[in-house]
């Protein structure tokens, strides 16, 4: 009976672009909604087919006072729903929904993730099938987290022959980073590795490319960009980038 | 109008478990199917919402057979497509049926891949918010991989500090490989560093449990099971695995 008196707040990722790319159970838990909060550029994407809910944003950087909104609009007595773009769970605001829930009465509150397409999946297949073996996801936004740590990640990522993917590969502020991974990885893969990048996935714009290792940063990846740096194995199979699933 | 002549075979993610998991777009590549392509347990999941499509199934281990099936269907002027569970580039059929358009006319045929809600996501979901911050997928099927490339991979992401998202941790014939990874990865992680098994997700007998490092391979994962090691950031609030996005 407690139990079912929890205020529950559900954390959705809508995929990589307009609804299309949102699951099923990501539409009708929407639909539920009484209050949506989520970044506004990503509100603009749902605000057309839900017009009675209402909007609470906070811009970017404010991610902190975004989910004590979305406690106290469910405190309130309200169904929320924050969304994020992609995947809630990666580089997205699940982990810091449930930080904010430790600092609260987890009796009153409980958290529902449902799942979206990453951009790692949904980049990987405008490209072709550049995941189809092991892989890493990595951030490049040193916002949160010290370059040393990126810094250790990428080379073990280039040390275990993963498929790497880049997220966040570049800004205003850090227009020269993927400049600074290539020369990194350079130490450890062929110039000649397989890259490529997917940018405005699943939007207006939306476009990839394919190239060299080496040629990389050259290729104008940006904040709107997922970088895919293919493995040993990877190849190029009429114009899409492959990673087999196997050796044999 | 060369290009608008060309067949297109759909291959098409359809997320961890009922329809609920699948994205819009998904559900209308589905619609539009005259042939429905993928291993029989996926097939009956999709079989009930779509009576007029024609279904095509191969066995296990005779994927190859099944991508051929599927090129022969869309020859024949049929719309096909071909469904995975979870995403079709993650250890799925996209990067086979590439294999397999590479040996045949691209002028003729082109492929299309739908992304879908991977386990690593739908697992993560469950779990609470586990790959929150940079993550590896590896799969320990030693079946197309040598046991020592994954090995490798296994100690690379362990120097890295990476998440570590386990897919096909056990089998019949595997039973012991959890026990195996639980032993290379002792030697460079504390024996309680956090794990996280998630099972069946999606599925009727959806399951998880959290434990310690130096239990997981006593838990009982098996091969519906998706496992997840924590990275030294990775926390439990409220019974939920939780990586922050950061470190400050």
């Amino acid at each position: 009976m407690i139990k079912d008196m929890k205020k529950t707040i559900y954390i959705v990722g809508i995929g990589p672009g307009g609804m299309d790319g949102m699951t099923i159970e990501a539409e009708r838990v929407l639909a539920g909604a009484d209050v949506i909060v989520g970044y506004e550029t990503y509100l603009d994407l749902v605000r057309d087919k839900y017009p009675d809910a209402e909007y609470l944003s906070t811009p970017m950087r404010k991610e902190r006072e975004r989910c004590i909104m979305a406690f106290e609009a469910a405190g309130s007595g309200k169904s929320v729903v924050m969304i994020c773009s992609g995947d809630a769970g990666v580089y997205g605001m699940a982990s810091l929904m449930y930080e904010e829930l430790g600092k609260r009465d987890c009796e009153e509150y409980e958290l529902k993730v449902v799942a979206g397409v990453s951009a790692a999946l949904s980049g990987a297949a405008l490209l072709g099938a550049p995941i189809g073996h092991d892989f890493c996801v990595i951030s490049l936004s040193d916002l949160l987290t010290p370059w040393e740590v990126i810094v250790r990640r990428l080379k073990a990522a280039a040390e275990g022959d993963f498929v790497i993917v880049l997220y966040n590969p570049s800004s205003h502020k850090r227009a020269d980073y993927l400049k600074k991974v290539t020369d990194i990885l350079g130490e450890y893969l062929e110039p000649d590795r397989i890259c490529g990048i997917a940018r405005l996935i699943g939007r207006e714009g939306q476009d990839k490319w394919l190239c060299r290792l080496d040629e990389l940063s050259e290729v104008g990846a940006d904040m709107f960009s997922t970088v895919f740096i293919g493995s040993s194995t990877t190849r190029i199979i009429d114009g899409h980038m492959v990673t087999p699933r196997g050796y044999k």
